[in-house]
């Protein structure tokens, strides 16, 4: 795809470059697993769902889990698990370079010691650098910027651990 | 462009999720900072690159500055400069999920005391996390596995402090 492949960078575009990808990556993380809320809450056509999440099985960064005889769940691999990091860091990035209305939406939090996560993804309380699964998510004061009343958004709202399957 | 605005995830791929724009981000911290140069490295169509550049400047992340009366280079502003630990932490991630023939092809090292960066950007040697300009670039053992004989390419392969401008 990128001429440039022996950089890494581009190898890392290659796997989560595409438009969407790492919407779907973040979603994961915050819990939304399978399909359908997946396609409610990121309102993105189907097919390109689809696509998405086969290309991230193939790549090794998605597994499927059946939660029913005939339906998968998406769940992150421990290769995918280690783009918190860069995800926190790219959120963190997108509310400095372009603040919402009324503040962060949501916050990041250290689920042993309730600290806030820092923008190096570090807790501001203790000092430790939690890993995804540590990390608990919670409406910050821009939570009222956009009112999605979809049961994924609304469930979204609640004080939730990350890579914990949304209760919808 | 993405409908769900209102995350920052979403907000920071407005800004920088076009396809290009973290590489053409990438060389300006190398200091590849002259449109030919970047042409002449990147490999991409020049009208790419002059539409990427201009969302870069009018979004505040890349500024214009005169080498000669009729010609601009191009600088990362402060805003664009703190996308450096989420470009480093890509290429690291990269490096783990895809690795290279012969491992990284370059190494990150904080300049004040040459210990080599670690996933998180921090020093290996002394535990700082340095800013960009703080961080010196030099090859690493894949160095020879794509042998590039471009002047940009050939350029890089010497120790260089990042946002430094490329003698090439």
């Amino acid at each position: 795809m990128y001429p440039t492949q022996s950089c890494p960078l581009a190898r890392a575009l290659e796997l989560v470059g595409e438009r969407w990808t790492l919407l779907i990556v973040r979603d994961l993380f915050f819990g939304v697993h399978r399909f359908g809320e997946l396609v409610t809450h990121l309102d993105l056509p189907r097919a390109v769902l689809a696509a998405r999440l086969t290309a991230l099985v193939e790549q090794g960064l998605v597994e499927r889990r059946p939660y029913r005889p005939d339906r998968d769940e998406f769940h992150l691999t421990a290769r995918g698990r280690e783009l918190w990091p860069v995800l926190h860091g790219l959120m963190e990035w997108g509310d400095r370079a372009a603040p919402a209305p009324g503040g962060p939406r949501r916050l990041f939090l250290h689920a042993a010691c309730g600290g806030e996560l820092g923008a190096a993804g570090d807790c501001a309380a203790c000092g430790v650098t939690p890993e995804a699964a540590d990390v608990t998510m919670r409406s910050g004061p821009g939570r009222d910027a956009v009112r999605r009343t979809d049961p994924v958004s609304r469930a979204l709202r609640e004080p939730h651990r990350l890579l914990t399957p949304l209760t919808v």
